[in-house]
């Protein structure tokens, strides 16, 4: 059901977010603690950072081999620093594919994406009606198959035809109309996810027809102080808070977090 | 721009095809002789293959790395008899994505393809209108992202909407219904390409707007008789013929050729 | 610390065997039950599998992903019938690489070998030590890293010096070897492994300084007449034996059980 | 035969080195210029780079997929910046396993190595041999199995045992014992090759009874000022001076040259 984790503060290495912690995403792919469902996260992960003096584009790095096996990570972890990161573990939705195209963390231009959760049934359901209102841009722009880029693709695409609206704003009307869809086509849904432009977090921890996944954040810890993490499963002994189910957490350049109920 | 072969005939070991031929294509991958585009089909390979006995279904086997890399080939190939063989050795589109969704041969129920050409500016172009006229069932079968899988789901939704339809006549209406499309999206479109059912294989030359790729037929070569094998180029020395372009070439249980000009 | 299975007895699909148990190594990958150390298998996996008709060499197919995620799974293990069938998921000693060359069965011409355990701290014990005595064609042969594929080798060495040697005789002297040396530099050993020609199984269930992995196998099941499986874990309920500690279990042609306490 | 390249001066980032000359390493992937052997470079392809602030060792990253198809190496080349690089493509050694164990560059605590060369039928002539003579620290460090591991354990060794050594020094005499042993047991050796500090690059070109590979440098390019690249062929139009056979060419960190013949 895959695990994520976000971070937004004081730059810091790579490696003191992903590999240090005692409940790491390494050690959360082969044990995690709130898993719903599936017992491992080992079908691939990715990382997402940012470095502004390097362009907005975000950073992306992807394997779809288990976080534990891959070679590189011990180099990236302790090369890349960044204010701004998404980290994320795989477990594939039985039946799709392992491939890159379906590894998250997704970007577009200046956005990455990363989602804990998932639409049952998709193929079956809200596949084909998630595409059709889609902007020939964002259409061709999907590259692979999973409900998660769907998902990412539904927000770019108010985002793109109303440059006006905020992330949250995109994310909130995307997850009504999930809401909708869920109920119309008979199927549930679970939407955790982290949407970052390299200066913000915005996260939702919502569900439709089902109960959501966990998902906390902390802030100003100990050890990393100006910041907030948010993550699925606590990465340490801290002042973590859950975050409400059925609701939107915006974290801001300050590290100020607005919390929104659906 | 990929290659392929098709065999039908007599029963033969994999390896007398696949591999030992002086241009077999395990050559072509890294020295093809007649790309009219590329350099190398080093972006994977595949093989599709029949067992009457053991089922209708196609056994695929897929890989993304060269096939000069795989090591499982020796025992595959050495292991794997057949009177019905597809095989593929991948160029992929610049800017597709390496994965195992996106290799060839596809398989539906007891129907596998193999495709050696391209849809010009494929996503730009026909990625969204072929999609639209599919019934649901073929819609959500794509695994993948290539125009490769998209022909076939054309193809497919052919065959499953009437069932009636030989493979002649529904791979015959998707390449004119390519051809339309080509004009109305301005593209181009190179379809080379073979259909089993394991009882025969159905193959075109075809290209819109573009010369066709090579493509040639040799029958009951003395080292395999009671056979026609179907390649981009000729794997060995002996009485190839190149089939005429713009045309569908079908061949029977009995090693017997059709041909039908388009 | 890995799963294995082998089987021989009369041919089956390779699908009975290794996916359609409830216990499966698919479910021992995530799920396994008496690991004493480790706690997924997903480190990939491979399948020797032997016909004589075909020449005497095993047939090897190896990934390194997991077991769960391989997409040419359903087509092989739906293709490969055999009579004599070994079977692995990895679970990597850690540090060790994710390599083809370290994925099993190893095989060495007629012969196929498949190991469950480790040679605690192999690297720096008996890593050289275990080399020294190697003829050059064995230690040359030798195509990875692994404390298995070393212990593969012993047992090569004795079998091609002394060409009158069982393999029965010949994994005899290698486990005393390796008593011996566990001793010598102070290191502990887990040595339940199988080796097989294609015409009997020898497996042993052995360890030094340490208690040994569990090791199981049945005669003759309903749903597997006339057969012998040896498994890591019961793949199903049924009237399977514990093979006793230190000893080695030698399966012939005929389905008898040979017993050698060590 | 594998192509390398080696940069030293002022920070740049990765990608304009790796990616952007019109000659560039994913260009020779696919269309290299003066290969003795072979014809592609496509067995996979890594990167080594220091940042002395992050501390003395260097950070690597392996593929072993060909670099045009890895799609993490946008983002890699993009992020990383650096005054001492590494990077290779690799053609294998036919019959050497694609693992990422035997992906170059290898390192050692604070150096990197690379190598474009090969030990003729080196598992039938040097392999073991080369071995002998290894402290234990270098034999367990050694992890894969290719001849190029083996010459930079050659070259660890005088290191570790003489700490008074330059690594000038040390390849030097690894040299002459690879001569040496080249006449001994008959095979030919062909090594060109980088080993780096992240302070100074240093390099041979040297063959034994072979004609050695090509080998370029260009000093101070108008697009790279205040720098030296060493690579196997030429990246772009520019002053590039060939490295005379048989020699070793040292830089330092004030890009200053040292030629050595040996």
């Amino acid at each position: 059901m895959c695990r994520l984790l976000a971070y937004i503060g004081t730059p810091v290495n790579l490696e003191s977010i992903l590999c240090k912690p005692e409940h790491s995403l390494i050690v959360q792919s082969y044990k995690p603690r709130e898993m719903l469902q599936g017992t491992v996260n080992a079908d691939g992960y990715g990382i997402g950072w940012y470095d502004l003096k390097k362009g907005s584009e975000p950073f992306i790095y992807k394997s779809i081999i288990p976080i534990w096996n891959d070679t590189n990570l011990e180099s990236i972890s302790r090369y890349v620093e960044s204010n701004n990161i998404l980290a994320y573990i795989r477990s594939a939705t039985s039946g799709q594919a392992l491939d890159m195209s379906n590894a998250q963390p997704f970007k577009y231009k200046n956005l990455s994406f990363i989602h804990n959760g998932r639409v049952e049934k998709f193929k079956k359901t809200l596949y084909r009606p998630m595409r059709t209102n889609l902007t020939d841009e964002i259409y061709s722009w999907i590259g692979g198959t999973t409900d998660s880029e769907h998902i990412f693709a539904m927000i770019l695409n108010h985002l793109t035809t109303n440059p006006d609206k905020t992330i949250e704003q995109a994310l909130h009307v995307t997850l009504l109309e999930l809401q909708e869809m869920a109920f119309s086509y008979d199927t549930s849904i679970l939407a955790n996810l982290v949407v970052s432009d390299g200066k913000r977090l915005v996260a939702s921890r919502y569900a439709v027809k089902q109960q959501a996944p966990t998902l906390y954040w902390v802030q100003d810890d100990a050890n990393f102080p100006n910041s907030v993490i948010i993550a699925s499963e606590p990465l340490f002994t801290g002042n973590w808070q859950p975050c409400p189910e059925n609701s939107i957490i915006s974290v801001g350049e300050e590290c100020d977090i607005e919390l929104l109920q659906i």
